[in-house]
């Protein structure tokens, strides 16, 4: 399964220093790789790595070629980012060596007669897909997937096993959905029905019927126990490109805009819009109907309770320190307004004294 | 599948201004609604789209009603309380359009012979139902929903799929439990058998054994991958009308009272009361063997690490600000309690001169 | 299934003092125990409750068994730790009692035939075992769990229902992996492939493979619905005994040492290493590529941003206060550096006076 660099090149793009003809057939560091791995340098620091590796091949950018000494006996694959070239030419190779499902439909899988499964597809065991579904080409729904009345499942999307998609709802192509992943529960909306107050209070919340669906774009990735609820009235739309890590909660009618990224256990409440190119720490919470612009970054466990209409860093999360010394000190927060009217008071004493007693 | 405004008065209420028989088939916006549609007012701001809207009737509370110009020509059911009524309208008319799973026991689900499951009942493909297990009447279990030894699920409740409901448990009538949830894991206990302190320490973990259960409420509504443990001797009680949305831990031996709302992401650690009527905010912590009264509401985000006795509003979230802006100041947390001590040293000094001095 | 003094101090050691031969079925407290049952005092204020008690035998450390006036008539087992002591004994009678799953595979899970599954093991229905797995002697894997392509599940370990292990992982003996918990989900790593700034920017993520693996230690406890990501190259290690409760993420990569507990919620971002006795509290956030040391602690809802390399206690958190005197006060946090400057302006202008003015 070794491939040429012309292969290579051919496939992902880069100008070929050295010999094109040379085959590699696996990554590996550049300290560790040999004559058959191709390495990459990410990391200027490591150049001098680049000198001395017994790897066939070396992914590198032009900036950095430039600083060599001599490229004498070595081969090269240019291109201005090796890292994401890298991580396609690992994946080649993944895909190279795994064994390939066969396409079908598990013999144990429950498959109304209502829905459209691609021939392409691979249905594994105990998947169940209801009424009207429709499953394109090349789709993989591992063990026990289910997928309800009317959702789309587009082509070369992957649900790994034990994922649920709720019915109405869409998964983009190529979207990758992990392990216990929950797509389309009901949002959370009911009605105050209740009377009097206190104790005396009676009465009942009433379900809002959740009626809109989910919409994920193509390319999107969904962690595992991650889960997008279906919007009330309109669809919970999550745009394409967009990666969301595990744990995390998405409301209702909520919009994530292409490109953005949500780390683990963060929290966005409904009817919140979530621009592009967003970066969204882990263990954030956004509070619902707000608005955050294109290309904001909130840092980890901060929590955002308004819009942030411009593109900038945001954060409200403090860094643990020793336990005494944070007691000794946190504590005080609750009294700042006493502390600053201390402030004030010494000033207009010592201001009047200046201005009354010299 | 069109009902009069008596139909629908019959069912839910509320007294009719015009046309009795006026026939509507769904709900729309004020602004949106067609002669066949009934439109709600839950904010008196929209008052001047009632006299406007093309909808066959709208909702409307009495006090609005009495502000409006002209009656003529409209129909109206007078309601305190619009919203919910809407939001039951709307249920009924789902349920009206909604294709009826037929009754009966899938196939491929494996119900115990020792198991009882209503003829009513609605079991989902790859249903496991073990042994002593009590299905009630008109109860959905969707796709491989598995139920415990010995636990009763009661009548009309809706278990959708991948739920989990282990053995020994209890969940009320009418209750509903969204894809991926966890009712009756074992709760977290363990006690320490370590003797040494430091790298000298040996010993091990002993799991406390959790054999009591949990029970759930008629009207409970749990969200998607949500967590309740089961409790160590007695149970954890989800009481009546409880709205539990995604993605919340409640610890054992947790009592949740009766219409208490919990947001997304809320953690809730173990042997802690939480009163009726309660909100508790998105991302909420609540410490262990705390109480909380009636009407307790936690902003979200906060922290609660003591009992809070008294109803009302509690908060300790921050919200995000420009990252520049927070590292300036929140660093100084740390040491507020120096700036305390400058502050008195100052106002010592001050002090001094001034009866010292003048 | 009544056992004899005699049998638990040979089981689970400790000293009789009384009569050896006395027979107990069963546990309960002190204040409720018959002469059926063994009571346990752990706490030495209930010391008065061992003279009443009308348990058949106490368990009790040899401290407290000294402070008792009188022996007369009752039985001791005595053991430094009695309520570990307790917690053995409980689920002694929880295994004597309790009705053993048949061993073997039930015919509606699915084994692959290059599967490898002990004799002894008790393989749930619609369970999934794919290629190259390996179950071990005496292991549980309840109804719809899935087993991946080569991944070992070792000997005693129990997965509760629903629980996801994905392909090449490993889980140690006597593990127990609760309902909706994934392993070995790919972590969350990509590779930025984008070409100019704000509105102007285009490109994509790249996925970067993660082909590393999980590996969980022996008597290694995980919690409902939590995800350990697999590593990148390398695995991601959860050592032996550590303990770990409900929703919580563990990223890719990192390493938890031994005995290490980490309760409910919360979140550790990849590439972070926590050393061995370790407690992390409800919430708390850690992020990635830091390293705690061993016996470090961190309260619940603290975030851990540097690395931690002294054992203690660390925090970050605040408690919940009135929503009134916490909007007065921390609102003021953000200003802190201007409360800084007034106070050192004071001082300057009092100090300037005390040298120039007297």
């Amino acid at each position: 399964m070794a491939l040429t660099l012309e292969d290579l090149a051919q496939r992902f793009g880069g100008d070929i220093v050295g010999d094109a003809n040379v085959r590699v057939g696996g990554l590996a560091p550049l300290d560790q790789a040999n004559a058959q791995q191709l390495a990459f340098l990410a990391n200027p620091k490591y150049l001098s790595q680049v000198e001395t590796t017994r790897a066939g091949a070396v992914l590198i950018a032009p900036a950095d070629l430039a600083k060599l000494g001599s490229r004498e006996g070595r081969n090269f694959i240019v291109t201005p980012n090796p890292y994401a070239y890298f991580a396609r030419v690992a994946q080649l190779f993944i895909d190279l060596a795994a064994p390939k499902a066969p396409a079908g439909v598990h013999p144990s899988a429950i498959v109304d007669p209502l829905a459209q499964v691609a021939a392409s597809a691979v249905i594994g065991p105990h998947v169940v897909i209801e009424a009207g579904a429709v499953i394109g080409e090349r789709v993989r729904l591992d063990a026990n997937v289910v997928v309800g009345r009317g959702t789309r499942i587009e082509e070369d999307a992957h649900l790994y096993p034990n994922v649920t998609v709720y019915y109405g709802c869409k998964i983009g192509p190529r979207a990758i959905v992990h392990s216990g992943a929950v797509i389309g529960s009901d949002g959370f909306g009911f009605a105050p029905d209740f009377v009097g107050e206190g104790d005396a209070r009676t009465g009942t919340w009433v379900k809002i019927p959740q009626v809109g669906g989910v919409t994920i774009g193509p390319d999107v990735e969904i962690g595992a126990s991650t889960t997008i609820d279906r919007g009330a009235m309109a669809d919970t739309v999550i745009e394409e490109c967009v990666k969301i890590d595990n744990q995390v909660q998405i409301g209702h009618n909520c919009r994530v805009g292409a490109y953005t990224v949500i780390a683990g256990c963060a929290g966005i409440a409904g009817s919140t819009t979530i621009g592009r190119h967003c970066m969204i720490g882990g263990a954030v919470g956004i509070a619902g109907h707000v608005t955050l612009a294109d290309h904001v970054i909130v840092t980890a466990k901060s929590g955002v309770s308004k819009s942030l209409l411009k593109p900038g860093m945001y954060t409200s999360a403090f860094p643990a320190v020793s336990h005494l010394e944070w007691n000794k000190s946190a504590a005080l927060v609750r009294h700042l307004d006493k502390m600053r009217e201390r402030i004030k008071a010494l000033e207009a004493t010592v201001a009047e004294r200046a201005s009354g007693g010299e």
